[in-house]
């Protein structure tokens, strides 16, 4: 089981949103979805042994935490407005600290990072890191940052997390998911 | 420069398509919507080196060929319906053989494969082709197929180019095309 976790720094807490201004009026939601995509889809398959979670921080009830299982998910296809859809759809489910089921293989709860980095092991996506290909092991839990840096309190979180580069240059959070999924399928293949 | 080409098969070739439904009405536009994504973005910055073709081959009117160019564009943002909404504005534009700038960056003329395949080196990418990261060296044009397979014709276009794989899974055109910019940017910048 291969774990994201993405920072929607100012992402939409309520369905007050538009599926046709995710970039505006969904705190850059746009983001999260393509980092979905990427996590969870295979050409013509979904990678069923991925979850990822979406922490949204935006107005007007953050933190919840979304969370799509590539083993459960139904309804989803690749393209930014059908993951919107159903965050919009799941987004004000009456929910709790537990995950509660909003839509098929769609979850959501109140809570953010602090939460969730109790829960996994998480290796930091950063500019600064290992290089993910000279890494001797990886972890199986990720954790990014959309458009924007980790604030001081999430890097107080995860001071102590391995981190690890993708490449030399600066990339959008769903193309860094692209690539760590590349790294893992070639290990997990032999292509070494 | 780098240059990508992605092949819609079904891509909707006038402006009667729907910025709400890029997968139905558009003939799987959200595909090269996100590839134009993936070739030109980097976090807060453009690929300007890099130009991105889409060849669609769809009703009414196909082939026509778009080609952002990431020196040149403008007003592009990352979302899909950024680029849709681009491929929209250029599609109707009057053109012939030779391509026309219908937005800021943004061009389109008539013709699709074969007359592209005669102006550039093309490296395919394929499942079955040399590991991207084990090639000697490599080309600086690629083209890759949407969801569907190219066509006997396609193929036959094709068949001298050397083909490349990014690994062991099949994955989406867009998810490709940050793999081998990854490999690019790791060649171009010492990271082996």
């Amino acid at each position: 089981m291969t774990s994201f976790a993405v920072i929607g720094h100012l992402a939409r807490t309520d369905g007050g949103f538009s599926l046709s201004d995710l970039p505006g009026s969904g705190g850059r939601m746009d983001i999260l979805c393509r980092c979905v995509n990427t996590a969870l889809f295979l050409s013509h398959d979904l990678r069923r042994d991925v979850d990822c979670y979406l922490i949204l921080c935006g107005e007007p009830a953050g933190p919840k935490t979304v969370k799509f299982s590539g083993a459960l998910v139904r309804s989803l296809s690749p393209d930014e407005r059908s993951a919107a859809s159903l965050i919009k759809k799941v987004i004000d489910t009456p929910c709790g600290s537990e995950f509660r089921e909003g839509a098929q293989g769609v979850f959501i709860r109140k809570g953010g990072l602090e939460r969730l980095i109790a829960e996994h092991v998480f290796g930091v996506l950063d500019e600064k890191g290992t290089d993910l290909r000279k890494a001797e092991c990886l972890p199986d839990a990720f954790l990014l940052s959309d458009h924007l840096n980790f604030t001081d309190e999430e890097e107080n979180l995860v001071r102590d997390c391995p981190r690890y580069s993708v490449g030399p240059k600066c990339l959008h959070a769903d193309h860094t998911i692209t690539l760590v999924h590349n790294e893992l399928d070639r290990r997990t293949c032999g292509w070494t």
